[in-house]
């Protein structure tokens, strides 16, 4: 067999090692700052390859990240793999379902979401075509096409994510936004297969247009009712007569790779199989979410970091940028968007901060903009400067989306316990006697980040505290009280393996007491903070693991590894 | 960058699916006949490899699966980062503090377990080098060195499944044996991982051996001790300050990757270095289960079976077979392995059942043999003839090890719930208004399976009844009896949805009725299935959705899944 050399092996393990580590750290520097990971992911590759690394240092760059070469071909073969299980994981979030259910309402979003972005694309790409880049290789109705497909879809994975920091994916408002989207992604990946197939058409590769458009619609027809049903009967038997729980991701990996061939066999990425088996497959009640887990984080975690930053290593993005042009893409791609769905909503009887919130939700393109744009250049359906205004385009209005809802619902996001926190406010352990001598504790530890007098703060939690005691059982207190003048909440922690008595009805003495300060204007927060706090140390395990811990960072971890879920 | 074509990535995806497909079909089949997933999974390579399909249809084995080209090379990419990461999941299993523990005794009997055979394989290399199929280039002493350090090494995760199948994995003589294991694997490793380095000098590559050794020993050691306690304090904080769980992901994979960049760069292979990461990492409180198992159960049921089936298809194994140093091998190994084990058990005041169970215990080299014989076959070390008998010793010392461990110990192994049920005895619904008709229903199942008249057994388990009701609460009752004549346990399953009044301490009707019927000599079957049908369903969760199941399949398919860990 071609075997790699050692030097080669050397470079590819560094290569990787390299590019994860750093996709990883910048994901994490971006969700900081309220950012998609893939951002940040993408700004990795971006500094990685040509555009910041490749400028400084050209030797170093294409030394770790060569063009050609047996180490090229190594690192292709692994972010192909990495993008078509992307695709399963992005596949499995689809739940028909509950397309149906919203029916009527989301079937009017989702097709105005649809059809205007892609009337006003399809203008612009059969109008202007030279301003956008094309090259008057590719026939111009197959670029309109594509162009009017490229502002027409959604990214489900970031609408899913937005609306869920929102609190809103439950809501009736957040169903019919996912509903939409969903009826948005599965027409948008249909049409473009198409295309695809099209392309390879024009080409001369591949088999007859024709036979691709059949195969394709088939296919997905196929996977969307006969398959789905198939797989929703085997998975059982595969459970309960393989081992746990390798046969099932045998079963999902080994089904995604074979769907991936064949989609490429016929012309229109393997992406788009391993899509269609992640929603069929996805749609099951049969698979558990453990295993489900085990899938997505390892795809969002590894694999998606991998692909996202090698896609920055394949383009000059300063090189290929054009400010009139990325203007313009976006511009386009925000009024088709949010006004196509914004009109479907206010169609459809939604009230108008609703219907544009929900418009400005539909408009993030995140991920699936950036992976069509790849696939697009990889084709020689667009460009460079094109594909960086797209991936541009992808992020911007991902960014956007969140901030703008808020703004439109006047939505607060919500703060998991652990923002919440500061060294400073974590007295570890807690020397007391007695509940008001730790009331006095708390309240001397929250002045220091806090512009209080300590006994101010103690005073008025004491006095609440007299009114009824805060003990609430479990071995948990939570001695609040609300402070004019106090901006955001602020929650001391005090741990005391000894047990203070907070006089609970469960006449267990408090070994962890939360000191907490509101606003009075501040209705919610003192009630979430304080059902979050049950909610999580409820579970005598996360206690016992709680009185455990050394230092402040330990109890943070514990929090944030889990408080979740 | 220089890209596969669409054909190549068609191929690529059909070649890993249908890869991944079969060998995840052969271990099951393997795991069926109570044999290493592993034997499977090389046989799905054999299978579709030169051995087999390359000799009847060699013309769709080299197109699936070619030799050369880049479809070849971003094969070999994946199959080289799959088994760095399989033995990043090897290393999280070995535990230091468990060898620490087990101190003295552990050191004897890996000692004796490691110098015994090292000294039998290097007597062997260096006296009949041309049988073992030396071939006259590579330094005799270094093919020596190589021999005795193959036969030297065990397996630890062969054997910690094996010792966990027969419930001694908590036990002493279990801790006595992991422990000892895990001694012979790094000793093993390191001297590996030096005749590595070694070779590199020979052939010209690499640096200075000296340097190689001086390298591989202090990045051992360093990673051992400094690098262990230095990821024990920064796992916290990426817990703490990262999203859960990718921040961790991230941090072990791209640590893992580094390593395994510099490793190889000083000669001694990749792997070696995510071995040692793993060690590392694995060995921290602060790695949560929840992340473990996520990279544990994507490595091991989707890396691992495409890495081992690929070395099926990089060798014919009919073609290299040679019968006489199979068996030659064969016996060479567990004359050291065995013997130098039980020698230093009995030396350490073992008694000699338990002192030959555990020789045959650490006599199992599983994958990390093939690994290793990969490697030398890679680097020249050795040819065909020696690493097919290699293999062949691997596989058949580790089917040998739970046998010959049970045979020695008289240890029966623990069966599932699930293995005990049958179509014909599942009723659903169980038609009956009290728990007479209920019995006399379940009885009759069970004569189904079994040569005894229905009224025999539902006289002799109404006798039980009236003795003592069998409600156990939460809804479940397990009418039971023994019967002289019965061989294995049968377990009958009825499901009620409206309950039938088992007369339990909680008052609740049961809703899940389990008949069961032992053999009077059988003392403990009764009681350990009792204590695990108790221990799956006091979970509320899990009662309820073994209620809603329509089909047997569904039932068994809930116990697989949801009845471990």
């Amino acid at each position: 067999m071609e075997r790699l050399t050692s030097y080669e092996i050397t470079v590819m393990f560094l290569a990787l090692g390299i590019l994860l580590a750093t996709a990883r750290v910048f994901a994490e520097v971006a969700q900081r700052w309220h950012q998609p990971a893939v951002l940040g992911e993408m700004l990795a590759g971006v500094l990685l390859g040509p555009t910041v690394l490749g400028a400084l240092a050209p030797e170093w760059s294409s030394w770790l990240f060569p063009m050609q070469g047996r180490s090229a071909v190594a690192l292709e073969g692994l972010t192909t793999v990495a993008i078509a299980l992307f695709l399963l994981v992005a596949g499995m979030e689809v739940d028909l379902s509950t397309m149906w259910r919203q029916g009527k309402t989301a079937a009017i979003v989702g097709g105005a979401g649809m059809v205007v972005p892609f009337a006003i694309g399809f203008a612009g790409g059969w109008f202007a075509p030279w301003f956008l880049g094309w090259e008057g290789k590719l026939d111009p109705v197959l670029f309109a096409l594509f162009f009017a497909t490229a502002l027409s879809i959604s990214a489900l994975p970031v609408i899913a994510r937005t609306l869920m920091d929102l609190n809103l994916y439950r809501s009736d408002l957040g169903m019919i936004i996912v509903a939409a989207a969903i009826c948005n992604d599965l027409a948008g990946w249909i049409i473009f297969a198409m295309i695809l197939g099209m392309m390879e058409h024009q080409s001369g590769h591949g088999m007859g247009i024709g036979q691709t458009i059949v195969l394709t619609l088939g296919f997905a027809a196929g996977m969307l009712t006969l398959g789905r049903g198939l797989i929703h009967r085997i998975l059982p038997w595969v459970k309960a007569h393989t081992s746990w729980p390798g046969g099932v991701l045998g079963f999902a990996l080994g089904l995604a790779l074979l769907a991936a061939a064949f989609t490429e066999y016929i012309g229109v990425h393997a992406i788009f199989g391993a899509f269609l088996v992640g929603v069929a497959i996805g749609d099951s009640s049969h698979l558990r979410e453990q295993t489900r887990m085990v899938i997505q984080q390892f795809v969002s975690f590894i694999f998606a970091p991998l692909f996202f930053a090698s896609i920055g290593l394949s383009v000059d993005f300063v090189r290929h940028f054009d400010g009139g042009l990325v203007l313009a893409v976006l511009i386009i791609a925000c009024l088709g968007k949010v006004g196509g769905c914004s009109l479907g909503a206010r169609w459809s009887g939604m009230p108008s901060h609703e219907a544009w919130a929900l418009g400005f939700a539909m408009n993030a393109r995140g991920a699936m903009e950036i992976i069509l744009g790849m696939l697009a250049l990889q084709f020689g359906v667009i460009h460079e400067r094109l594909f960086v205004a797209l991936v541009i385009m992808a992020l911007v209005t991902s960014m956007l989306s969140g901030p703008m809802m808020q703004w439109f619902l006047g939505q607060k996001k919500t703060r998991p316990l652990g923002t919440y926190l500061m060294p400073r406010t974590f007295l570890n352990p807690l020397h007391a006697h007695d509940r008001f001598e730790a009331i006095t504790a708390l309240a001397h530890a929250a002045s220091a980040v806090v512009n209080f007098h300590p006994e101010t703060i103690a005073a008025a939690v004491r006095h609440r505290e007299q009114l009824m005691p805060t003990g609430v059982g479990y071995g948990i207190a939570v001695p609040h009280a609300r402070l004019e003048g106090i901006t955001t909440p602020i929650v001391a922690v005090g741990l005391s393996r000894a047990g203070i008595d907070f006089d609970a009805a469960d006449g267990l003495p408090a070994q962890l007491i939360f000191l907490l300060l509101t606003a009075p204007s501040d209705e919610g927060a003192q009630l979430d903070i304080l059902a979050e706090i049950t909610k999580i140390f409820r579970d005598a395990h996360i206690r016992e693991h709680a009185l455990q811990v050394n230092t402040y960072t330990e109890f943070l971890a514990l929090l944030k590894s889990e408080g979740v879920g």
